[in-house]
């Protein structure tokens, strides 16, 4: 299978749904311009491809997929611009373009991000875009999102990001965070795809399993990359090591987290062990996370 | 029908369930205080206590009322902890109280707000909150909270009261952001009340209508207090006259305002008027805000 025209396709979907979603709403026009600045700033669509990719393992046929997936991309998209804030990471550039309170200034760039956080539950409970999808089934998929966006999860991890930078954090409060700031949204998408494919309870705790190991890899992944390549590269503008935060490499040494990279996608490839071939683009999204650390 | 005791016990109920809620979740601890703080801030309980009356109104028995109206509550809570930080409003005081970035900090507040608006959603997909309430009923309650809030709502008049502040506009205007920016969710409460209760379409039209106008009736009210009250007795340190707003005494004068209100709550009373007693306390509730506004 090809992984790369697997990606650019669904890419080109999630993009195309993005791109129209927000145009025909009657949202006031400076806020909807910042909404669809931050989500046109590009990055790689990882969740929406993951919901896209966990709802074909299970052989599902949802045309809702996409709409969930973008549903998702709109809270990953304003949990960047809340972190970009000055209150909280104070960056200026975001892959490679200026963040949205650097153009839109600090007032919009919030509310730009609560209008996409609330759109996204629009989104999954709108039945112009959920219309075969089961009632109880939407109602899963919401509570699965918020509950990876929310408290407990993502913004949960945030958080924790806060509190512990510049402190001395062992591995486990590391992982702990890590599970919750970028691993529960991509547990979520991974939930969230199989549950509109259709899976059976021992379906969806295979694939939970996967989205827990390959959302830690995704991070350790991201830690090694903020070591190893230049603030260009990157697109942003201070690394996390300059911010004096705790990685992976800071804590295991480079080898030491590209080992556990490798260890973590093994891992999340076992858990799909039951699937078939309809989960080959899941096992090349994890195989790829370990390419991208090398 | 004594209002106040009604309002009392609905309140007792909301707030029970406000209190109680986010202590057994897992939630970093400052994180926790943060939602916590604001939660407890007091306030009236419009928008819950709404939901509760209009679902009696249709004659609901849903156990889940409270639940709903609570979540609405948290997204309220989050816009007032939003519209305070130093970006926006930037004010010290609310309800009496120091705001959330006075106590938390600027970034635990955002991210409190955060966490706040998606908790709502947990709650509205919870099912151990919506035990009996049929799925596609959670949808719609989903889909008008999220609308109410989002950018074509509540977000959208934030974003419009932001732009407009200190520059002249017209009536059509003010109506149409005060319409978003406290009307939408108070209509959406209202709405949300009655799809729990059961209401047919033209039921929930008839609650929309009323919503709508209180929503209004209430944003007037609020304007004359704003003239007419203290620092003190308004619990906040700046008014919104101070801050070069438009307002509707400023555009009507007092009693051209108070006038307004009346006609609006008269107008919310007729909406009603297909309703039985159950539909009492909204009466009541409409009543109470032009007694406010003298």
């Amino acid at each position: 299978m090809e992984l790369k025209s697997y990606l650019k396709t669904q890419k080109t979907n999630i993009d195309g749904f993005l791109r129209d979603y927000l145009s025909p709403l009657d949202i006031p026009p400076r806020l909807k311009e910042a909404m669809q600045y931050s989500l046109g700033a590009g990055g790689k669509r990882l969740r929406p491809v993951l919901v896209l990719a966990a709802h074909d393992a299970v052989g599902g046929k949802s045309r809702a997929a996409v709409a969930v997936g973008a549903a998702i991309e709109m809270i990953h998209t304003y949990s960047l611009i809340h972190d970009d804030l000055p209150a909280m990471d104070n960056d200026d550039f975001r892959r490679g373009k200026p963040t949205c309170h650097r153009v839109f200034g600090e007032a919009m760039a919030i509310l730009a991000g609560d209008g996409l956080l609330t759109q996204a539950f629009e989104i999954l409970s709108d039945p112009s875009h959920m219309e075969e999808v089961p009632a109880e089934v939407c109602v899963r998929v919401v509570g699965e999102v918020a509950r990876g966006a929310g408290s407990t999860g993502m913004v949960g991890g945030q958080v924790l990001d806060m509190i512990s930078e510049g402190s001395d954090i062992d591995a486990a409060a590391l992982q702990n965070m890590h599970l919750r700031k970028t691993g529960a949204l991509i547990r979520a998408s991974v939930a969230a795809g199989a549950l509109l494919g259709g899976a059976d309870d021992e379906g969806l705790e295979a694939l939970r399993g996967y989205g827990t190991k390959i959302g830690l890899a995704f991070q350790v992944a991201d830690d090694i990359l903020d070591v190893t390549r230049t603030e260009e590269e990157l697109g942003k503008s201070t690394s996390d090591v300059a911010r004096g935060k705790r990685t992976y490499p800071s804590l295991y040494g480079l080898e030491g987290a590209r080992a556990m990279a490798e260890t973590l996608v093994t891992e999340a490839l076992k858990s799909l062990k039951g699937f078939d071939g309809g989960a080959t683009p899941l096992r090349e999204i994890a195989r790829y996370i370990i390419t991208r650390a090398h």
